[in-house]
C-alpha cells in the first residue's frame, strides 16, 4: 500500500527508531506464551501460523527496505523469501498459502533470530539520516506489522479453538460475568449533506483511506454504543438464525452450508451459553459486545432489529471530533468490554470492529501506488466489506477514523461486531 | 420488487393488456425453435431450462396475481408451485435450483398448456376494473418476464455451447466479419458535483432503482464507444490473462481456478479466434463490442489500458438525455454490433451489458417491500456488481437510465461487455 | 472383452441374424414410453441418457463391426464416434462422461434413424458368409446392448426419482402388496472341495468369465432366498443404519457422508415405506426381496444377521445344474417378486442382482484382448464387487451361471440385493 | 484385531517384558530427531503427527489393558482418550482424523511423560504374574505400536517433502549413488497345487493372517528381485505415464486428476531424477527399488513390462522357508538398497513392501473378534490392496511370511514397490 501522499510530514528520525523499535518488541511480546508447535500450525487457509507472522513482517523490512536500500546487505536465508512472502507477485514466487502450516523448519527460535539480524540492521539505516521515501518505508513497515499482530492473535485463537482442551492462551482464570443490565440503546442523530471523509494528515495512513473527497450523506442515526451478547442472545432464541427471509441470499447460503446457529466459537451447554477465547473456554458475558460474526449475521441482525448497518461514512462522519480511545490490545483485556452508562457515542475505537455496509471499494481518484507496495491494498478492492474502529487486539496508536479494515463477509474469526444506524 | 413508489402513474388498462398480450406472446416465439429436449436441460446451476423460464414466469402471475385476487381461481397443478417456485421463501418449498434440468415432465407442450390457462385468466381479470397496486403487480409480472427472456436465451447458448456439435439456435449461416477498423476511441467529459440519480418517474421501475437520490461525482471522462474484440485481442496477445498485476486478488484465484484465457465461447483455432453465438460457431468479428467478459476480465482490462470501469453514477449522468434506443433483442441480430463511426456517446442501450465498478449496494433509504415482491432484489444485495444498459437480447422497451442490472464478479455467460472511463 | 476363446462354436449365421434383430428391436421397445426429453438427460455421472444407451450400442456395432469389416461403409456422421464411445481409449477422444446429458441434439428421433442406418448395414453384412471372429464380434456387440438395456432402465428410474412428481415410467396403477408373511428363511448345506468355476461353453461368454479353473472352497451354506423388504425393515428399525460397528470402515464414511439411512429411493411416509418404481410411487411389499442397497449396506445387513455374504465361487458352485429362469424382464413386472413357499434354493437368477463379497479380479491366466474389445472388462478390475445372477431388468437369455456383474461398493441405483451365506 | 488364537504358545514373562520395554523405547529414540512442531502437525488427513502417534500407541495400553485390567488405576487425563483414540467406535468419540495436526497441546515433552506415567503402570502390570489373555493383549499392545514406528517415519517424510528447505530427518549428507548395473532380472519357477497359506503358529500374529487354509494355485514364476529404479526410469521414459491403455480405469482416473508423471516425492531436475528422503534431497539410486509408487503404477508398470503383479497366497508360497532377514529398520539405512548379485530370490523381506494383486479380503472362516479389538483389521477388508514382505523402516522381528499389510490402490507415501510375476 502507497503512503498517501498527501500527507504533511513524516516522523522525526528519532520517533521513527522509537516506533520501529516498539512495534518489533511487541510483535515478540506477543509470541512470548506461545510454543514451537503453536507458532508453526495454520488452523485452516485463511489463518497464518504464528511464526509466519513474525517472519513475514520481518521479510517485508527485508524485501522492501534492506535489499533495495542497504548497499551490501545479506539476506539472511536465501530461502525466506520464497516462504514468507504472502502475496506480492511482484516479489516473486512463494509457498503457496494453505501449505504455509508445513513449515515446521525454521523453528521460532530460529525466526527470532532471524527477527534480530533484520533488525541490527534497520536500526543500522536509521542511525544514520534517510530519504524521506525510505523514512516513509519504514513506517508502514511498522503499521503493517502492527495489522499482524492482531492477525496472529486472531489465528492463535482460531487455532486453539479447535483443540478440545481449550488451552489459553493467557491467564485462563474464570472472568466475573457481569450482572448489571446493559445500558439502554439510544440513537444519535446526524446531519445530512455533503462532508469530507478520508484521510486528510497529517500522519500515516494507508493509501486506501485516501484521496479525501466529498460524500454526500442523508440524515442519519447511530445506535450510542455496539450491540450486546445479550441482544444477540434474544435474536437466537427469535429464531433469527433460521429465519430467511431476514438475510441476504448469500448470506443464507453460507450459513446453510456451513450450520451457523450461533457466533463462532459459542456453544450452548445446559442451557448457558459459553465461548472460546484467548483466556480459554468462559461464559458469555451477556452486557459486553457480540463478537465473531460475519457480515451476513450482522446485516441479519440488523433487518431483524428493524435497522440497518450504517454506511462506512456515516460511521466517519459521526466519529468526527472523538478521541481515538478505547479498549486497545495494551488495555491485555483481551476481549470487548461491557459499554459504561454514559451519555454520547461509545465504543467507536476499541472493543470490536464494527461491519459497515460499505463494500470495500476504491475512492474516487484513487489509484494504487507503482511497483510492490501498490499491491497492498488496491487489489483486494471486490468482494469485502469495510470494517471500522479497531478492536480489543488493535494495537493502540494503529487505528485512525479514517481507517478502512475489510474482509469478505463470511469472515468471522475476527473480532467483529457491529454498531445499528437508521434512517430520520 | 416493490415497484417504487414515487412514480406517478401506471398504465392505461388498454394498455396494460396489450403489455400483458405482448410480453406473453413473446415468450413462446422466443421457445420456438427450441426442442422438447433442449427446453429441458440445465448446463449449469446458475442456468435454468428454457421450459423452466417459461413455467416460472406463468407460476408468478398465478402466485402473485391470481390466487390472491382471482376470486375461484383453480390453480393449474398443485405440484407446479413447488417445481416452480424461484426463490420465494415466502412462498414454501421448491425444488432444489441444481435440480431444475430434471423435471423432464411436465413435457414443453403441457407448458404451454399451462401458460395459455394462466393467460386465459390474467386475461379475465384484466377485463374488468382492478386496483392500481394489482395492475402494478401485472405490470411487475411483464417486466419480471422480459427479465427472463433474455435469461431464455443465455441459458440455450450456454447450453448449445456444450455441444460438441455447435447447434444453432436460429440461421447458422457464417457472418461476414467486417473488414473495416474500429473508429477510433475518444473520451468525452462529464462535470463533477451533485446530480440525482435513480428512477424518477414516470412509468415503471424496479424497487432498487430508488429512491432517487443525490450523488457526488468527481469530473471524469468515458469513452465513445464499448471495448472491441479487437481491442481484447491486444489484451489478450500482450499476456493480459497471465500478467497477474493487472488483476484484482479474487479475480485472479477465479481465473487460474478456471483456466481463463480468453473471453468465454471463444477458441482459437489455427490462428484465427472463433466463438459460439446464437448463430452456430462463427468467427470472432474484431470491430464488433467484445462480450461474455467477467467484472474481473473487464477491471484487468482497464487496468491494462491505463484506465477504469466507470461507476453506476458516473454511467447514468453520462446518459442523462439519450434516446433508449439500440441494438436490442428486436433487431434479430442475437449478437453485439460494431459501433458507427459517429460523434457522441454510441451503444450505451444495447450491444452488450456495461460492467460499472459499482457493487450493487441499497441507495440511501431504499427499503425491500412487505411480502414476496420484497425478496426481488433486496436480498442479492452483496456480492455482485452492477451492469448498465441492457444488450442485444434485452426486450426493446425493458431498459432505461436507471436500470441496474446484477450479476457476480465471475460471471460470463450473459452478454457483458465494457467501456472505459477515466478521471480529470 | 474378449471371446473367450475356449468355447467350442458360435451361433449358425440364422441365428445370429434372429439374436442381432431381436436384441436391436428389443432397445427401441424399451424406450418407447420415453420422451426425446426423457432421453436426454442425465440424472448423475453414473447414469446416462437413453439417447445416449441408445446411440452408444449403435456406434459399437459401427465402430467395431462396420468400419473395419465393411468395405466402403460411410459412417452416419463423422460426429458421433465424439459424442458415442464410451470409454474406448484406443478409439479416440469422447464426450466426457458427466457431459453426455448436455446432448440435445441429435434428438431422440435422429437416433432412431441412426439406428436404422447401421442396422441396414450389419444386417447387409450378416446376408453373406462372414469369418467366425466378425461372426463373434456381432454376437459381442448383442450382448453388450443387452447390458446397456438394463442400464437404460435403472438410469430412467434415477432420473424420474429426482422428479417430486414421481412420474411411471409404465403402468402407474397401485400395486398390491400381499398380506402374507415371507416363507421361513432356510440354509442349503454344501460341500467344500476344489471346484471347477467360470465359463465352459459352449456359447457366448465375456471374457472375464474365464478362463476355467480350479477354486477350493470350505463347506458352507446358503440362504434358500433372497432377503426381503420386511427383513430390512427390521434391521431398520433395529438401528443398524446408525451402529457404525456393523459397518465396513470404508462404508461407514459413506453412510455418513450420504445420510444414508433407508435404501435408495425409500421414504417413510406417516409411519409407512413407500418407494420409486418403474411403475411410479409405491408402498415397499415386504415379502419381495430388497433392492438398490449397496455392497456396504449388504454387508452390514449380514453382520447385523450373524451370517456374511456369499463369495462368487460359492455362488456359482451352489447354482450348478439350475436353470437359468427366474423374473426377468419378460415378465414385465419391472420390479422383485417374493419367493414362493418351495424347498429348494429359489431366485437364484433374476429379481435382484446378488452381492457377494468377492472383490472383481481377473480370473489365473486371465488375460485381455489385444485392441478396442481388451477395454471391454480387464481395467476395472480394482475397487469393484462382483454380483451374481441377474435382475427383473435383465433381458431374458443375457446372464448364465458363470456371469459376473460388478459394481463400486457404494453403487445402489441398480437392482441389487443379497443371499446370505454361513460357514459350516 | 484379535490374536489368532491358533498360535500355541506366548511369550515368556520376561520375554515380555522385554518386548514392551524395547518397543516403548525405539519409539522415543525415533522421534528423537524431532522437534515439538515437527512432532504436531499432520501434513494431509492420511498422515497423523508424530505426537499422536507417541500418544495414541500409550492410549492402545491405557484403553485396552490398563483401564480394564489395572484395579484402581487412573487415567493420565480425561481428556486423552478423546484425542488419542484413532477409530474404536467402541470406545467412544474422538478427534476427527483430519484434524488431528490442531492438537499443539500437549506438547511432545508432555506426550514423553505420559508414555512414561504408562510405562510404569504396564510394568508394574507385568511384574506380577497375568492371566494369558492379557499378556496376549499387551503382546498385541507392541506390534501395534511397531505399525505406528513405520507410520511415524513415512508420515515425517511426508511432511519434511512439503517444505521446500526439504530439511532432512538424519544425516543429510549425500549418498553415493552407485554406478554397477542393476544384477540382471531371473524368474524362479514355482509349482501349481493346493498349498496351505496363513498363519500357522506358533508365535504372534494379526487375526487377519488366519485361519490358515488351501489356496489352489497355479503354476507361477516370481522375479527374483524388486523392480528398480532404473527400471522404472525406462518405463517413465517410454510414456508410461501418458498411455491409457496400460492403467486400469480407476488408476488412470486417479494418475490424471492428481497429474502422476513420476514417483511421489521425485523431482527432474536439469534431467537428473531426485528424490526427497529421511536423508533429505538426494539423486534417485538407478540400482535401488523404486519405492513411492501406488498399486495402480505398480500395475501399470506390470502391463507394461508384459507381466503382472503376485498374488498374495503366491507370494507366501514363494517365500515359504526363507529367513525372516533383510533390509529392515534396525540397518538405519532409512531407504532402500540395491539388490546383491546372487542366486535365488532376494529382498523377499525389507526393502520395499511389494504390492499384490490381491485385494484385502477375509480369509475363509474369519471372524473378528468381540469387543474393540475386533475393529483393529476386520473393518478395512474393502477398498484396498494387500502388501507382502515390510521395508526398510519396519521395526526387525515385526513382519512373516503371513504377514498382509494393506493400504488403498492410491497410495504413495508408504515404502511400496513391487515385484513382477508371470503365469507359467
Amino acid at each position: 500500500m502507497e503512503r498517501v501522499r498527501l500527507f504533511e510530514s513524516t516522523l522525526a528520525a528519532n520517533d521513527l527508531q522509537r516506533l520501529f523499535h516498539g512495534v518489533r518488541s511487541a510483535s515478540e511480546i506477543l509470541a512470548g506464551p506461545l510454543s514451537d508447535a503453536d507458532a508453526t500450525v495454520q488452523s485452516m487457509p485463511d489463518a497464518s501460523p504464528a511464526k509466519w507472522h513474525l517472519a513475514h513482517t520481518t521479510w517485508f523490512f527485508e524485501a522492501m527496505v534492506l535489499r533495495p536500500h542497504l548497499s551490501g546487505y545479506l539476506p539472511y536465508d536465501a530461502g525466506f523469501s520464497f516462504l514468507f512472502n504472502s502475496y506480492y507477485e511482484t516479489l516473486g514466487a512463494r509457498q503457496p498459502r494453505p501449505g504455509r502450516g508445513m513449515i515446521t523448519r525454521p523453528s521460532l527460535s530460529e525466526i527470532l533470530v532471524y527477527r534480530k539480524y533484520v533488525d541490527a540492521a534497520v536500526q543500522k539505516l536509521l542511525s544514520t539520516p534517510i530519504a524521506r521515501d525510505l523514512a516513509e518505508l519504514v513506517e508502514l513497515g511498522c503499521h503493517h506489522e502492527q495489522q499482524h499482530q492482531e492477525l496472529l492473535l486472531t489465528d492463535i485463537l482460531h487455532l486453539f479453538a479447535q483443540n478440545p482442551l481449550h488451552p489459553a492462551y493467557r491467564d485462563p482464570a474464570p472472568i466475573a460475568v457481569g450482572m448489571q443490565a446493559s445500558p439502554p440503546l439510544s440513537f444519535i442523530s446526524f446531519d445530512g449533506g455533503l462532508h469530507e471523509v478520508g484521510h486528510a494528515g497529517p500522519g500515516f495512513a494507508f493509501d486506501s483511506e485516501g484521496p479525501r473527497h466529498q460524500a454526500m450523506i442523508e440524515p442519519f442515526r447511530l445506535a450510542d454504543r455496539l450491540v450486546t451478547n445479550g441482544e444477540w442472545i434474544s435474536f437466537i432464541e427469535d429464531g433469527g438464525y433460521s429465519n430467511s427471509l431476514l438475510w441476504l441470499s448469500e448470506g443464507w447460503a453460507r450459513a446453510s452450508a456451513d450450520n451457523w446457529a450461533l457466533p463462532l466459537y459459542w456453544e450452548k451447554r445446559d442451557g448457558q451459553y459459553w465461548t472460546m477465547t484467548l483466556r480459554g473456554f468462559q461464559p458469555v458475558n451477556p452486557t459486553a459486545p457480540v463478537a465473531h460474526v460475519s457480515y451476513f449475521e450482522a446485516d441479519a441482525y440488523a433487518t431483524w432489529a428493524g435497522k440497518r448497518l450504517p454506511t462506512e461514512s456515516e460511521w466517519e462522519v459521526a466519529t468526527r471530533g472523538l478521541d481515538v480511545d478505547g479498549n486497545f490490545l495494551d488495555t491485555t483485556r483481551l476481549r470487548p468490554e461491557p459499554a459504561r452508562p454514559r451519555a454520547g457515542l461509545q465504543q467507536m475505537f476499541g472493543d470490536v470492529w464494527e461491519w459497515t455496509r460499505s463494500p470495500f471499494t476504491p475512492y474516487p481518484r484513487f489509484r494504487a501506488a507503482e511497483g510492490a507496495v501498490g499491491e497492498y491494498n488496491g487489489k483486494f478492492m471486490s468482494g469485502q466489506f469495510v470494517l471500522r474502529g479497531g478492536s480489543c487486539l488493535t494495537p493502540p496508536g494503529h487505528v485512525r477514523a479514517s481507517y478502512r479494515n475489510f474482509f469478505p463477509g463470511h469472515a468471522r474469526w475476527q473480532f467483529s461486531g457491529l454498531r445499528l444506524a437508521e434512517d430520520i
